[in-house]
């Protein structure tokens, strides 16, 4: 084990998933030296892509390069990486003070540009593109990072237009995507992190009371539990009980969970920055045991467990994401039940919850070692209720390296 | 009183700020013939536009004219409300269930399509554009939502080159903003719901323990409160302590509140889908009083006092909202601080936390009743401590009528 391994697992294993973990984790593992290497790399894409520049807003390619997690909010917050020259954040004046704090920009790795509340933050886009161009030839062209939302896009398109000759935009997902899908040692431990953190909640979930309480107040324990368990942000609570379980993303609702319902338990947050996200699926006998999981239930649950385990042992090096899919929808199909699993297998996960790459037909990706994301067959019949296992996994050096390690068989509870 | 007034009135009376509060009004309130009503007016707005339609994702614009909240998540879902015929919501097939229980929807006011994983949902998207275009005329344009992704948009830009002629893409602001930004007496009642909800996590948090606990802990207290008020999701904890309190948008570090801090508490959260959104500032002496706010600090809150007090005074119909704003800055101006009040003096606020009317300079828009907006000036010395004071108000009849009523003045506390 390298020097750098041994200080990631004892760093790893220092961090009780309690208040705080995942910040207290990601602050010890991701220092200024990664950010300026990434931004470096970024850099090289920029220019194996023959752009300009590549032009992001807050979010998480604003946060892999730089650490800093920009507001969502109406203020453009934009990071510039150029073809040629040093990147610029361009930011507004009243929170220059958060993103100077942030590890790029402390480490000088970034300049930041202000404005005020009344100043053109779109002119200050087009100068940085035009003045950190491709020399000695025409503008080529930016791309924009996937989630910019279009008051920003469109106002950047009019200022490009207007200082410039860049007319052609793409994503920035087809130039950073590339970097930001295969996880280092040190995110791998952030993902393993919220994993443990987020099992923590299953189990407190699963062996708690469920019968007569309502989905949102179930929902409301997990939220409160996934804070206490160190994720900093608690972004989804799916507590789908009866006829709602057969909706995969219904979220939670004034529903009264009853005996003989089932149950899709499906959460997740933010630890340290990277996601969780896992699921399981319980039956409510009620107390004296008086509605058992149905014949039918049962069979489609070991259906779908057989499918999860397939998806499972077919990942490694060299397979392609579809195959990941095709490898768990056959079982799935082979049963009979191929219409009631109408979603793809899974996503990638990381700084986003959901991300490349994705577990679908169609993508002929090739794993590779560091690739994280979802393998999460489900089936569901409409108007009676239905059933998902997801486990967040690595693509390890051989085989699967899964992330969630609470039991995958259908919990059955009696209250 | 009408009807409806003393109906609003009861149905927000009896809402006491619990758990589920919010939702709960809402669900009172706002019913399948609101949503009738406003996607009827926004069909004539993308007529006296000019346009062929407007094209709506995920977010405020599409939770305002169905009641639908998508989520937030990569696979496409958008309202198309084409200058003819009926609207219709494009879905992904695993979300369909989710989206038809939505009051529009189940109104019949809103047809689905949907879509499954490996379909193209933006030829759907052109297929419907088409359809509803306006007749006997080349097509016009599109207009989309202000926070519709990149991603989608510069593939619905593609799949409309790809099937008609539209090549012109506006924001929807211009053209359904209108319609959001004058709320109804209904949203007028979730407002005060959300101001009333959020007032009690302000005592709570003025009224505690600070000193010796960390921002981050103070932000999580907050947090709790505030779905324990009946807030859905909580949005923001801005705990703002000793020099972190003169950085506007500083959200909550591992800092420890000690004797002698600023704080800067600005929080809020998302009550029955409407915004809360309230700033206090607080004195922490020490359990003896042993660091009294300085003579400067205090100097300064009395203008800062004065300076929110010249704005509320100065809400009334007719006049613009930069005319707000100025009256807000004359204060701090004269007192010589003009450049330690760095930004706008607010926002409007409803089901975005953030939306028209910005009180800010340029701004001519003139006020009329229902328009809702924050007053917040704000005085920060770098490095040193800073202050703010926040109320959501909504313009009156003939005044200004403030949802936020805690005191005012500087909280000094102990401990």
């Amino acid at each position: 084990m390298s020097n750098r391994s041994a200080e990631i697992t004892a760093a790893y294993a220092a961090a009780t998933p309690g208040l705080g973990a995942g910040h207290a984790l990601e602050a010890k593992l991701i220092g200024p030296a990664a950010y300026a290497a990434r931004l470096s790399a970024a850099r090289d894409a920029v220019n194996d892509a023959g752009l300009d520049a590549v032009l992001l807003g807050f979010g998480a390619d604003m946060r892999y390069l730089t650490g800093y997690a920009a507001p969502a909010l109406e203020r453009l917050t934009m990071l510039v990486i150029p073809a040629n020259g040093a990147p610029t954040l361009i930011v507004p004046r009243l929170e220059a003070g958060m993103a100077g704090d942030a590890p790029a920009m402390r480490g000088g790795h970034v300049a930041c540009v202000t404005f005020g509340e009344t100043d053109d933050p779109f002119a200050l886009v087009a100068t940085a593109v035009k003045a950190g161009g491709r020399p000695g030839s025409a503008a080529r062209g930016v791309a924009v990072s996937d989630r910019l939302w279009s008051t920003f896009l469109i106002r950047i398109e009019a200022a490009l237009r207007t200082h410039g000759s860049i007319t052609q935009t793409q994503l920035a997902s087809h130039v950073i995507g590339k970097l930001r899908m295969v996880k280092s040692a040190e995110e791998a431990a952030l993902l393993r992190g919220a994993g443990r953190a987020v099992d923590t909640v299953v189990m407190a979930i699963t062996s708690g009371k469920l019968l007569g309480r309502t989905e949102n107040d179930v929902a409301r324990e997990v939220r409160e539990r996934l804070n206490g368990a160190g994720h900093e942000v608690s972004s989804f609570a799916i507590v789908g009980s009866g006829p709602n379980s057969a909706s995969p993303h219904h979220e939670a609702s004034s529903r009264v969970i009853d005996a003989g319902d089932a149950i899709v338990l499906d959460i997740g947050g933010v630890f340290g920055g990277y996601g969780s996200d896992t699921t399981r699926s319980i039956w409510v006998t009620g107390l004296n045991g008086e509605v058992p999981p149905t014949d039918d239930y049962l069979r489609r649950y070991e259906v779908l467990k057989r499918s999860h385990q397939a998806a499972m042992d077919h990942v490694r090096p060299g397979v392609s994401c579809e195959s990941v899919d095709a490898a768990a929808r056959a079982v799935i199909d082979a049963a009979g039940e191929g219409a009631r699993f109408f979603h793809r297998t899974g996503h990638g996960i990381g700084l986003e919850e959901h991300e490349d790459p994705y577990i679908v037909a169609g993508n002929t990706t090739k794993l590779v070692p560091g690739h994280a994301f979802s393998i999460e067959p489900g089936i569901y019949v409409e108007g009676v209720n239905g059933a998902r296992i997801e486990d967040i996994v690595l693509c390890g050096d051989s085989a699967v390296d899964a992330l969630n390690h609470t039991k995958r068989d259908l919990y059955v509870v009696a209250g």
